[in-house]
């Protein structure tokens, strides 16, 4: 039987949890899962539910609206895999490691492309038979690389970007193409060390632990809401590099659990925090 | 305004959600936290819901019981602070812990005594004020040794007690008195390492990673349920001795995040599993 | 300039670090590098030396020899990549992380080939141009099946196995062919649910922890030296498909830290212990 | 037979740990622990060795000196319980769990007194029969509280201060007497958040992981050597509140590390990094 999932926030009220379930209740759903978070201080209420049953769509979203105060946003997902376009430069280890998933049924997204600024990935894509287009950033104004890029992208219409290390600043006004839509992994413990070189920040200052952050792009750089983060203890015998190579697992591990929380359809974003149900 | 904790469990039906969420709206309360779980294979279903508004204890649970199907357990907790006695024998660590805790009001128990099998630790309980009992088993069958904790045990009529280290075996017919409210933390990661001298036993093997268990007494040795486990990496420079030391700061921990869970009312039993809503 | 590994490991007396270095030091010899770690229990001592400048192996060997009690151990490595072959039997996670790593330069071993008791992985192993032999075990003595996995392997001859989820049982005999030079990757925290299922024993168990275990194998299952090991939290939430599906990523990172050791020469063997310097 | 520890630091040289060994060999000295770390880019050698045997603590200098590169620093420590004061506000976590220690032997130093600038810890520190002073703030310019705990302080005499929860800011005046020998917990994962509220901070930016960081004061707030570090996760679920609340066990844990590596002369600063043999 198919599973739906249903994501719900409103403004907190009581017996918010009793109306929707009823609602589900009077469609013949079976609740398989649910979950539900009330943000005290943005009296903001937040709910996944995993329903099975047959879906009048039109149906559910006009009981829901009906019995929910607005503002509401409501998203129904069907369980389906997610169209997705990844962005790279040079470094192959994220990407490969979504590669392999995607290969073997594991990632829960259909990958159409790799775009890469650079043409080194070149090879490693075409093991896995996915089509590479290489938009070289090389000689131009940011405008003109990002319209190429948006060029390219015009011929998949995927519903997520994901930052497979793509070492390029994007614009706000291609950020807004996409709200909450572009996934990124950065190479700190965010908000350590922002910008450029954080391995040699962080070899700089001496840290014992390094880490690693995906979240959502927004036009403010490093600054979006965040998805997942992991560490890795490091000691002084570790150089920059090394910081960086012992970074690159971490990296990889938290971009697929990233990835695997937004396909899943287990993360709402509030401000810049988000509510994740796992 | 109070805060009442319900737990539930009974078998899994179609809209018990709906149902039960309609006997808390009916009854004028606000959820302010809730959670379920469905245990597929068992088909039984879970729930722990946080509710404020004046409680009829007796009408809600009139209430809930005309809603669902039997065999259910209800529980309502009221979010006062529940009676413990902790039995310990000579190490200070866990002990120490939770009388630093429940000092300064951070323990959400009322450490009503200390009873230990030897005097070692006296000192230690007398500086935080609370009763110590030395009831030695030295030449004492095990049934006369327990005969006299549960004389010093009438005394207090605990909601549950915690073995903060207690080096003793527990007999079938003593865990049988308090089922599910014996909280023993365990110095392995079980099941690794069962029995006596656990440190040893991982020293020799030659493990990587040590753990401690936190775990409900059964009469089965160190086969109960499960509330909560850590670990921390040790290599071959750890002699069993500094095992057991690096041991002891997880140990500390994983009872007292055991004890937190269990004290807030977040614990389910199902069969030799538990299941937890942190 | 090249940068030799030198591994000694001898009965512990007063006196070695000096004269060991004294040789290096008339040998012409940089040091970059050095630990060392005495076995109190077994009084034997072990050092790790990186050295860098011309080396006459034969005179070094001689200089060491010459001022170390016996029985000494002493293993020059000089840094060059390693010949591996990967056996494997259906799971892609461990494998394709190995062959992506060696694809891109990072694995520090020549994977000479994949070997595979099914067919299932050969699309995989195509991708990154690496010979796949399929040596079915079907209706096949467990010696029968040895002899021909042995044929395929007398054609490498290489100095490392690595079972990257080889789900056979290896013989003591075959395993005496390559004493402590097979690397397994051991779905779960050893020595905790040895045997079959791993998974389903820790789901069955209730754990809220799960792990990997890199070992060298021996004649005895899952007995051999642990090289590494990895753990990752799961709760009543994970079924047993859900645990061994967190499990992967644990295993792969095990695997990929405990082969990193191995092959840049870090790791003794102490009877079933090892002495890491990393 | 008694240990020492000697901690040498000088320019990075061929042979010298060939040198330093035939020091401690020609003494009578015996080696039961040694490491070596060559900081390649500041050219700068440091090793610390335990040994035992009868010890002429000037010959040895004067052996050493006489073989070493300058600047040199040596350090012979004669694993006596150093002299240390604690200076507190109003938290008592990390205070608490260093009493518990020191009342049962395990801190490695000796607690000479504590003084806060708060009353609200006296009964505590009471319990441990440890001097208590109280050296409010209130009202006084920075000098001139500094001068009164000075005072206090002229009265032992510590080796090393250990800052567990004093949230005041020590003035460069005040930290340039105890040069690398005030430790201090900060409460966050350093870099991040540093100043005021860092947990408010960690909560309004939706961090997914948070930690503390001890190390030794400099002049520049926040900014002294890393000696550890350690971090838990939360989510969304976790208020500032419980954040903090979270954060009071690592602080803990990572405060008694990072004491534990320093009482036992583990610690080398080298510029703002660390240099630890553990």
């Amino acid at each position: 039987m198919q599973t739906h999932v249903v994501l719900i926030d409103c403004p907190d009220r009581k017996g918010l949890v009793h109306k929707i379930t009823g609602v589900f209740f009077r469609g013949g759903h079976n609740i398989t899962r649910n979950a539900e978070f009330v943000d005290e201080p943005a009296e903001r209420f937040f709910m996944r539910t995993e329903i099975t049953g047959e879906l009048d769509e039109r149906a559910l979203l006009d009981g829901l609206r009906a019995e929910l105060p607005g503002p509401v946003n409501i998203r129904i997902a069907d369980g389906r895999d997610k169209d997705v376009v990844i962005l790279a430069t040079r470094e192959h280890h994220c990407l490969a490691d979504l590669l392999v998933r995607h290969a073997h049924g594991e990632l829960e997204a259909n990958v159409q492309a790799v775009i890469a600024n650079h043409a080194t990935l070149e090879p490693l894509v075409r093991r896995f038979d996915v089509p590479f287009h290489h938009v070289s950033h090389e000689g131009l104004e940011r405008t003109e690389h990002e319209r190429r890029l948006l060029g390219v992208l015009a011929g998949y219409n995927p519903q997520f970007l994901v930052l497979a290390k793509f070492m390029r600043i994007l614009s706000g006004d291609f950020v807004a193409r996409y709200p909450n839509r572009i996934v990124n992994i950065h190479h700190s413990f965010l908000p350590a060390f922002v910008g450029a070189a954080p391995y040699r920040q962080a070899f700089d200052r001496g840290v014992k632990i390094i880490g690693a952050t995906a979240h959502f792009v927004t036009p403010e750089l490093d600054q979006g809401p965040i998805i997942a983060q992991g560490v890795i203890p490091v000691d002084h015998s570790h150089s920059a590099a090394a910081m960086a190579e012992a970074g690159r697992d971490v990296e990889r591990g938290v971009l697929a659990k990233a990835l695997r929380l937004v396909l899943q359809d287990r993360v709402f974003v509030s401000g810049i925090r988000t509510v994740i149900f796992d």
